[in-house]
C-alpha cells in the first residue's frame, strides 16, 4: 500500500465517498451468506469498466462492456454471487437483461428520480442458468435496503470463496478540496492477470468524465489487479468498475495538482484490494512478491515475473517454505525472456543464493528462515539490461486443492 | 498404446534390442535406490537426441547437445538421479565433463575395444554441484556391471519422484527381416511439453544413419512426450536419445515397409513410455485425454488442448471427479484459440454436457459417473473448421502438493 502522506484511510468501502448508497441482500443463489449486491449514485454519473480478456466471457460482460461502450450516465451496479450466468445459451443473456431493467427501476424507486442505465456483474458456478425468481425477489430486496451504511454488506454479497470481505476507501486533499474513493473487490480463485482476477467496485465523488475515468482506471489497473495471480486461470467474469460522481465538486483535470492527487490515491486504493485479493486467495498460506530486474525489456521482465508466478513447482515450495530456487531458474528458463546464465542472481528475502550463475555457499541455510515469513520477497536480476517488473502471487497449498476439488457444480 | 498387428511387446528395456548392456548402480546420490545408470552399445553406433526448449539448461544438456551436432560414434550414455547439475557455475561444467570422460574409459575397458563418444544426462534437484567422488565410484561400478540383464537396473537409476520404473521394448517385422526398439524414461514433475519432461532412453538395433534417427526421432517425439504434461513446468534437463547399433541388420532406409514399420514402431513405443509417465505423475490418481476438434486450425487445437491440460482448475476437477465444464470453457476462452460461443460442445467421457452453446439438461448428472473412472476422456469441438489436437494430463492432488512441498533441497 503506497505510503502518499496526502492519502487517509477510511471505512465505509463503496460508500465512503459523498453521494453513493449500497445494499447486500440474501436470495439464497449460493448455500450461505448475502449474495445480491446493489450500488447506486444518488446522481446519474459517468463510468468506466475494464473487463476480462476472456474470449468467452459472461453475459454481464458482455453487456456492461456494450453499455459502456454506449455511453451515458449510470446511476449504479447490480452483481450476484453464486452463479456467474457464463455459458448459459440465449436463456442467460435474457435473464441477465431483465436483472439489469428491475435494478434500474428498484434504484429509480428508491432514490425517486429518473435514474440512469444500470452495470451488472455476475460471479460463481459456469453453466448453470440463474434461477430468475430469486435474483428479481433479490433486486427487489436491494432496492429497498439501499443506504450509505451499505458498503459491508455489499463487500460481502459479491464474495465466492473468499474468507472476508475485501473493503477499502480513502481520503485525498489537493488544493481544490478533498475527495473521496471507495471500492470493494472479491477474489478468490480463477485469479490471473489479462485482466486479473475478479471483481472490483470503485466509487468516487470526484467529477470525471467517462473518457477520464478510463484514462485513470487503466494505469491503475495495470499496476494492482494485472500484477496478482493466484493460479494463472483467467476467469470468464472478471470486471472493475468506476462511478465517478462529482458530488465533492473536486476535478482532477483542472489543474495538476488534483490530477496526480486522484492518480496517486486511485492507485492506492486499487493496490490495497489487489493485495487483499491475493492474501485471502484459495488456500493461501503465504504470499510471495517476485521482483525481476536487469531484463533486456520491461517485457521481458513481465514475462519472466508471470512464469514464475505461475509454476506450481515454485508455489508449492513457497508453500513448503523451501529456499529451492532452482525452481525460480527452471521458470526463467521457460519464460522466453532473454537470459545469460552466467549474468543471473537471485535472492531470497534479501539473501543472495545464486551471484551470476554461480551459487552462493550457504545460501540456501541462509535463505530457509526468510522462506518462514507470511510474506517473502523473490528478487532475480538478470544482468541483461534496465527492464523490470513485479508480481503478487499466493502459494499452492493441499487447501487449495481441497477447495477446487470439492467446489462442487 | 498402438494396437498394430506387426509389434510384439518384450521384456528387457534398453537392452531387449540385440547388442546393447546396461547397468544400474547405487553411488549415494539419493537417499536411496540406485542412481547411476550406463548403457552401451557393443559397436559404435550413429545417434539422435532432443532436448529442453528452456534457455537456462543444465550442463549435461550443453554438452550432449553440442556432441550429437558435432557427430561421430557413440557407444553409450551415462545418466544419474538425484542431482541435476543445473546451475551449477563452472565447476558443473568441468564435472560432467569428466563423468563422462570416465563412463567412456569404463565402457571401454568393459567391452574390450576403442569406445565411440559418450553421451550424459542428469536429473534431480537444480543448484547443487553433485559429489564427484561418488560419481567416480559409480561410474566405475557401473562399468564393471554392464551386461544384457541390466535394463531393469537402468530404468530405476534414472528414476526421481517416479514410484515405479518406466520400461518398455518391442519386436517387429518387415520385409527385411525383424529389429528390436527399447526403451526407459523417467518423470514424475517438472513435466510439460516444449519438449515434455523428462529423460527417455531408446536403443533399436535397426541400422539407421544419424540423421535418419534423428528424422524418425522428431516426430514420435512430437506425438508422445510432447503431448503430455504434468504441472507445465517446462525442465530444464529433458533430453530424448535415440542410439541405433544396426545389429539386426534391417534398414529402415532401403524400402518404404521396412521405413514404415520402424517410425510405427518408435512411435508406438514413445507413445507407451509417455502415458507411463502420466499415469505415473506425481500425486496423480487419475489421467485424462483432452481431445480437440472443429478447431479454425491446428495451432488453435493445439494451444486450446494444452491450456485445459495445464488448468489448476480443471486439473483439480479432475481430481475431485466433479464434472465442472465450465473451467474448460474458461480456460478455451483465454487460451488464444478462437472461439464462437454458439459453435462449442463440450462431452465428458461421451456424455454431451453443452451443445453449441447451451447446456444440455441432466448432462452434468449423467457426465459425473465418467468422472470417477481412472481415465477420461474430454471431448471439445469448436465448430469452426477441421483442426486437432489432443494431450494427455495428470490430476492436481492434494498430495503432488505434499510431494513438491516436501521435497526439499
Amino acid at each position: 500500500v503506497s505510503d502518499l502522506r496526502e492519502i487517509v484511510w477510511l471505512d465505509g468501502g463503496v460508500c465512503a465517498p459523498r453521494g453513493f448508497v449500497a445494499a447486500g441482500v440474501r436470495c439464497s443463489l449460493k448455500q450461505s451468506g448475502l449474495d445480491l449486491g446493489l450500488l447506486a449514485s444518488e446522481v446519474p454519473c459517468p463510468a468506466a469498466g475494464m473487463f476480462t480478456t476472456n474470449t468467452l466471457p459472461g453475459w454481464p460482460v458482455v453487456l456492461s462492456r456494450q453499455a459502456l461502450a454506449d455511453g451515458g450516465a449510470f446511476s449504479g451496479i447490480v452483481v450476484n454471487s453464486g452463479v456467474s450466468n457464463v455459458a448459459t445459451g440465449e436463456a442467460g443473456l435474457a435473464l441477465a437483461d431483465e436483472m439489469r431493467s428491475l435494478a434500474r427501476a428498484a434504484i429509480a424507486d428508491r432514490l425517486g428520480a429518473e435514474a440512469g442505465q444500470v452495470l451488472i456483474a455476475q460471479t460463481g458456478v459456469i453453466g448453470e442458468l440463474p434461477d430468475a425468481a430469486k435474483i428479481r425477489t433479490g433486486v427487489k430486496l436491494a432496492g429497498l435496503g439501499l443506504s450509505r451504511a451499505g458498503g459491508p454488506a455489499f463487500a460481502e454479497a459479491i464474495m465466492t470463496t473468499d474468507t472476508r470481505p475485501k473493503i477499502r476507501a480513502c481520503e485525498a486533499r489537493c488544493g481544490a478540496g478533498t475527495f473521496r474513493i471507495g471500492g470493494s473487490a472479491k477474489g478468490a480463485g480463477m485469479i490471473a492477470p489479462r485482466m486479473a482476477t475478479m471483481l472490483a467496485f470503485v466509487t468516487t465523488d470526484a467529477k470525471l468524465t467517462s473518457a477520464a475515468a478510463r484514462g485513470l482506471l487503466v494505469p491503475a489497473v495495470n499496476r494492482s489487479f494485472n500484477r496478482v495471480t493466484v493460479d494463472g486461470d483467467t476467469s470468464t467474469s472478471d470486471s472493475v468498475f468506476l462511478l465517478a460522481n462529482g458530488v465533492s465538486g473536486v476535478d482532477p483535470a483542472v489543474d495538476r495538482d488534483a490530477g496526480a492527487a486522484f492518480a496517486d490515491a486511485l492507485s492506492a486504493l486499487c493496490e490495497a484490494l489487489a493485495l487483499d485479493l491475493v492474501r485471502d486467495a484459495e488456500g493461501a498460506t503465504r504470499v510471495c512478491k517476485i521482483e525481476v530486474c536487469g531484463a533486456a525489456t520491461d517485457a521481458d521482465a513481465l514475462v519472466a515475473a508471470r512464469t514464475i508466478a505461475e509454476s506450481p513447482l515454485v508455489k508449492t515450495a513457497l508453500f513448503g517454505a523451501d529456499p529451492n530456487w532452482g525452481r525460480i531458474w527452471a521458470a526463467l528458463g521457460r519464460s522466453g525472456a532473454r537470459t545469460d546464465p552466467a549474468r543471473l542472481s537471485i535472492s531470497i528475502g534479501g539473501t543472495p543464493v545464486l551471484d551470476r550463475g554461480t551459487p552462493c555457499p550457504g545460501g540456501k541455510a541462509a535463505a530457509a528462515a526468510k522462506m518462514l515469513q507470511p510474506e517473502v520477497t523473490f528478487m532475480v536480476d538478470l544482468g541483461l539490461g534496465s527492464g523490470a517488473a513485479h508480481y503478487w502471487f499466493s502459494d499452492l497449498s493441499d487447501e487449495y486443492v481441497r477447495i477446487n476439488a470439492d467446489y462442487h457444480t
